[in-house]
């Protein structure tokens, strides 16, 4: 992508000074109605226009019956009108010298010919005046780093690293839930709709430049412009990972992309090979997509694929151990001096091999990890059932209603003191996650949902360490960084 | 099982009226402490015996040195002491008449030759009195129906018809989480440990006459009674559904298992095709457990499998679809009269076709519903972002603070009236699902998890829909559905 490009869609796409919002309503309901609203919530020191040809005034706002009327410039648009009111408004827009739109409107090239023409119509307006926009058929977009929101239904997210790109207005408001929910922080989300002008390959181009973001997310139905991304892809997955949820796999599927953006996962499909030889990293469900993306965002890469199991229950090890060997993970063999290490922190009944069960002794997770991180033989930690747990002893402390008052008391003040032994080992566990570059994934299968409250999560979720819910899900995280950083070591990409 | 075993499990396994606690103690994080602490606080007319030989009280009760020393009928015993005094104690609760045991002691048989040793031991002792127990090596065991608890490191459940037998106590703990997580109560649930009396082909017997239970759900290592097992399981899932998550499918998974509780999951292994012909669904996951279990403990079972799909998101559309056409589900062919009702409801630039996408029109679930279950090519629904998103469009209502107060309370109005109306619905949708025997999956991709105690949801809760997170998930339990009746079909064990 050229410098300028890039530009223009950092200034006016991403951070605009001032936004025209065509169809800003009073109508709860509207899109018009909470795209204003969103805008207004987080404008900061960004000048907001209400564009309504039939009401004086939305939200307070005096309005403009068209975009030309605003008094100042206009870098930004968002048009949220019936599609057939649209090349009107584009007009407006490029005689206005607005940069960057969003088309939020839909039933255009999704629905068929007339609407394809109609989008083409844009484009060409667009064109004319140097103006590039998003959609139609889109949900808007936003940039964390300056609170510039046009997602009008979803809630204002995290921010962080992560940028992502996707062909559904729903999914890239599935997409933030899932952040917010996993604890994992955006840098910037586009919903690009039909792509009538730009399309998903230039965002992932303007996303591989951009500083804020450091691993690529996309939820496509199918590339435009399918040669080109392997090659945006092949030079950006080097130094920033990109993530693939690619739909439309089935022929059923890719029906049913057809008729929603009329994607053409059909005609221009890329083989799970192009994309592997791109390094990309493809996914089957969006959890997945933020399961790879938090530990990419956070831990080391692992120089191999021996796999460390420190479980605090021997049937969690056992699914653990499943999940790896299916993904094709490798069980370490534990050195010698290792099993050594352990034989004086666990009784003689601990099963004297990976995964290493603590045999449901309380207490002895970390003084378990630090000889398995040490092990030359191990290269990644999945760490089951084990970190975390004094909150659930803490909580299995709060638990008697029963008992006596005095042992409850004694029985807390002990268990505030294993938490906050816990909290202090995290911060030497991520030290020495760094130190011998092997990353560690943690499940957290003995923790109900209170628990995500506690203070030990609280702080996981500080240092950015994800708890994955399922071994399975740890696993296939881990598989993924694995095969990431045999990619990159194979390319060359990798000291 | 004969009768009189049944009784005796029945009566003093799982609902004994006089408990002896061997090992029970006033120290924080020692089993005995948390163990009756649980009895005591969920004793209800039930009588607790302290037994400890070193302290003349425990939690306020009385202690007594041995079993033999207490002065009423003791029905059951848990035990959770050092191993090797427990055939010394087993020797008094046959001394005493005790009916029913259940050994949390670890060391045993799934350390070596000696612990297998000890336990014949336990055994035979046991068989002498005509005691049978559970254990050694597990976690405890719960009955909802009469509030009885020896799980004593996990919370009460709510109380339903899933039974669970876990050959594993840190799963059985995992289980109870999810079945809170995801609203699915138990009637009871065992981990069985090492089995060296009582068998996990025991439990799954007592389960399959247990009229409290609907749903028999098992994690298994492995199979002490393959044929048997096989024999039972033909015999049970003719009424009752049994689902099996048979961990150690790998070689390393296996070997783990091994070390784990000793399980055979080497030497006696019964293969995918074997359960299957015995009716057995098979899950690779504890979530994916109780995805099926849900829906069979609800919904009714499909006459086929052609799936409708209805969408709120055009992309939740297409994944839904890749996800079931993966799973060998069929996307239904609606019919011409279907395709005009949905012309009533919806714009024109609807896709007119299966997955039928409302895109974005709110407030149209259950006007597109309706003629999709009604119709004759449909057999089952999978909703996906749509039944339930009232609620998120009254959060989008919540949303707007920058809005004038007067509209804010309007746009409130307007969301609690469209909520009610859901809730409404929702009862019309459970009529019209027994009406027509098509069960309705249902998907709540938008829906953030403070949603979760939203009027909607609790209605659903309520009345024992779940909510699956993914389509992926809500397709496999679709599919185990469809497979499941068809299985019962082709056996004649379906009228």
């Amino acid at each position: 992508m050229d410098r300028s490009l890039f530009e223009q869609l950092d200034k006016y796409l991403f951070n605009p000074s001032s936004v025209a919002v065509v169809g800003a309503s009073d109508m709860p309901g509207k899109w018009g109605f909470n795209i204003i609203n969103r805008l207004l919530e987080t404008k900061d020191e960004r000048k907001i226009y209400a564009i309504n040809d039939k009401r004086p005034e939305v939200h307070g706002l005096k309005t403009y019956k068209t975009v030309r009327d605003v008094p100042d410039a206009v870098d930004f648009a968002v048009i949220a009108i019936p599609f057939t009111d649209v090349p009107t408004v584009m007009e407006d827009c490029v005689a206005k010298g607005v940069k960057a739109g969003l088309i939020v409107s839909a039933g255009l090239g999704e629905t068929g010919e007339e609407g394809a023409k109609l989008e083409q119509e844009m484009v060409a307006i667009a064109r004319k005046g140097g103006m590039r926009f998003a959609g139609p058929n889109c949900m808007g977009h936003l940039n964390t780093g300056v609170n510039f929101y046009t997602t009008a239904f979803f809630e204002p997210v995290k921010r962080g690293n992560l940028g992502i790109v996707a062909q559904s207005g729903g999914f890239a408001g599935h997409i933030m839930h899932c952040g917010m929910e996993m604890g994992v922080g955006f840098s910037k989300v586009i919903s690009s709709g039909n792509e009538a002008d730009l399309h998903l390959e230039d965002y992932i181009e303007y996303l591989a430049q951009d500083p804020e973001t450091k691993v690529i997310g996309a939820y496509v139905e199918g590339f435009r412009e399918g040669r080109r991304f392997l090659e945006i892809a092949r030079e950006t997955t080097r130094k920033k990972p990109i993530i693939v949820m690619k739909v439309g796999r089935t022929s059923a599927g890719a029906k049913a992309a057809r008729s929603h953006t009329g994607a053409l996962s059909g005609s221009d499909i890329i083989s799970d090979v192009a994309l592997k030889q791109a390094g990309v990293i493809r996914v089957d469900e969006i959890e997945e997509l933020f399961d790879i993306a938090a530990a990419l965002l956070r831990q080391p890469l692992p120089k191999g694929r021996r796999i460390g199991i420190l479980t605090g229950g021997g049937g969690h090890g056992v699914v653990a151990t499943d999940a790896c060997a299916r993904l094709g993970l490798e069980i370490a063999d534990l050195s010698k001096s290792t099993i050594e290490k352990l034989d004086q922190v666990l009784p003689p009944r601990w099963p004297h091999a990976n995964p290493v069960d603590t045999v449901a002794v309380p207490f002895v997770t970390y003084p378990c990890l630090w000889p398995i991180m040490e092990d030359e033989n191990v290269d990644a930690v999945l760490a089951v059932a084990s970190i975390g747990s004094s909150t659930w002893w803490r909580k299995a402390g709060y638990l008697p209603i029963a008992m006596p008052s005095h042992l409850r008391d004694e029985a807390m003040r002990w268990m505030d003191l294993i938490e906050a032994e816990e909290i202090e080992n995290l911060d030497i566990a991520i030290e020495r996650m760094e130190q011998h570059q092997k990353p560690i994934i943690i499940t957290g299968m003995m923790m109900t949902p209170e628990l995500k409250d506690a203070a030990v999560f609280k702080k996981l979720e500080e240092i950015g360490l994800l708890v994955y819910p399922t071994p399975e899900r740890a696993a296939k995280a881990l598989a993924h960084l694995c095969w990431y950083s045999e990619y990159l070591r194979q390319t060359g990409s990798l000291e």
